[in-house]
């Protein structure tokens, strides 16, 4: 394994210390892992909690700041924070109109935000919770369900413009479960991403063949196939999440997502593909985003997410946003 | 080789076409291969234009927009764009007020951007040159010179800046030049990319060894050693960096750059260490950037530039920018 790291074990914590260094408008707690905003939480607005396993920069901690989350906390890799940690974010975030936690839907991450809930709500923290279960290439059965991918970037960014403009705890989870429901996501890897502490591939895959459905963990897709040529993929993923996608007369919110290791050219190429299908089907893309923003380490691969956005959702996404890794407006 | 096209031919292409798709604030001339702002020239404003091989992205296409560049011309990866290409993107950027050409110092881009200024002066274009030659891995002798690499990102943010507030052609011309000599920089790598139409890594490197002071089109460095520490190799890099930065008492923007695989995980890693070792020397980081913006392909590496600024450039470098792939003010 070849990283640019300085132990396995301190990784997140050299990443949080780097952060810290380039953005003095973020505060940094690396003792507990918490990235707020320096300036503080401004009274009377609803904060934006998130946070999860670190290893998907630059979501949550490059997310933090006006427009979109007031705090977010960074477990270890591919590991939720403990409830105190989020505890402490939601404090970070409480200004006296409550706090939402946005939560990827993963049984970790769950039971930590429950429990951190719990504990703020004690302290006299009103908590609402919206889950983001996104990604198809996972069954919604029993208690996990769908996994929570790419839309964990649609709802911060869309909630986090509502609450910025001093809408109440109700209204700004309101969004975010509008964003959150109505976004579907699907990924696909070329080759899998080195956990630093295990130092090999999550999973083996040989030439020739590309695993379909991957989630962000390293977990193994639902199939494996040989590669094809780009337009054949676009256009495989689009098929995936268009046939989950709540059907409603509202055009997308396109995200063009790379997991970590995946040029700019191909999520360009991949982009054009999409764009392609979309229009055969009728489907209008209002908004796009091509990048890499909700990443799995050093992983080969590109997620689609696509989010039905009616003009409301399409004002919030179009809303002043300034944070490290998203700025505009 | 796994990557996100279709073909090794039609990468460059069938990127500027999910280009076109996802940006229609700029107009992209596919069969030219040249992007420029879609609202046209601003009469009377200097135009600033920029080009190289593809394969650098978001470098310079992405960088098309108010406050950057007027356009830019893709070439095939790894080699410079023909020159009546390079006069179709000053023709786009010509608004009366003349044209400059930012051009990273290779032999072709020199010779090809060449003669496109003296084909565009017969058509009573004014053009002047700045040359962009930042990487201290390479030796400066004779007519190559050290080559341009991250240098161009802050040459552009900053002359565009001066371009926008409607300076004339020698007020921009020198702040060009200011950037450009007040910049060095210095590559490393863990793996080489893959150019698409060979399908091979540019250089082997075994396990547990890291390239020193690679270039940008695959050139292998100058060193081959045992990969070390995140904290040593920053050191080293700053070490190389700044042994050839200009000795002014100015503070530096600092750009911690990925070469387009690495994840941002470990940009913040070794920009946390960057800093630290400029602080050690008294040296202080005024702005940075860390982000993956002038990249080679699908290597596996990271590149340091220092910039020497004074007041008046770092006046421009915090000025509006509004481009695919940089966006702020």
């Amino acid at each position: 394994m070849k990283k640019f790291l300085n132990a396995p074990e301190t990784a997140v914590d050299d990443a949080l210390a780097g952060l810290a260094a380039a953005h003095p408008e973020l505060a940094v707690d690396r003792a507990l892992r918490v990235v707020a905003r320096a300036s503080g939480a401004r009274p009377g607005k609803v904060g934006l909690v998130s946070g999860g396993g670190s290893g998907h920069e630059p979501l949550h901690t490059g997310f933090v700041g006006p427009g979109m989350l007031d705090a977010a906390c960074a477990g270890e890799i591919f590991s939720s924070p403990t409830p105190d940690r989020i505890l402490a974010a939601t404090r970070a975030a409480a200004a006296g109109a409550g706090v939402v936690h946005i939560v990827k839907n993963y049984t970790g991450d769950n039971l930590n935000f429950d429990m951190a809930a719990e504990l703020a709500r004690e302290e006299g923290i009103e908590v609402a919770k919206v889950t983001v279960a996104d990604d198809v290439a996972v069954e919604d059965a029993g208690t996990a369900g769908r996994r929570g991918t790419g839309a964990a970037l649609i709802v911060e960014k869309t909630a986090g413009a509502r609450a910025e403009e001093g809408a109440d705890l109700a209204a700004v989870v309101a969004v975010a479960r509008q964003a959150a429901e109505s976004s579907r996501s699907y990924a696909v890897a070329l080759a899998a991403g080195t956990v630093p502490t295990t130092g090999r591939p999550s999973f083996e895959l040989p030439d020739g063949l590309v695993e379909s459905g991957v989630g962000i963990h390293g977990e193994p897709g639902r199939a494996r196939a040989p590669l094809r040529p780009a337009r054949d993929l676009a256009a495989a993923i689009a098929d995936a999440v268009l046939a989950d996608l709540p059907r409603r007369n509202e055009p997308v919110i396109a995200l063009v997502n790379g997991l970590g290791a995946t040029p700019l050219m191909e999520l360009y190429v991949v982009y054009g593909h999409v764009a392609e299908e979309l229009a055969h089907r009728g489907i209008a893309i209002a908004r796009n985003l091509v990048g890499t923003y909700v990443t799995s380490l050093d992983t080969a691969g590109v997620s689609l997410t696509l989010c039905r956005a009616d003009p409301a959702l399409l004002r919030l996404w179009d809303a002043p946003v300034r944070t490290p890794a998203l700025r505009w407006g």
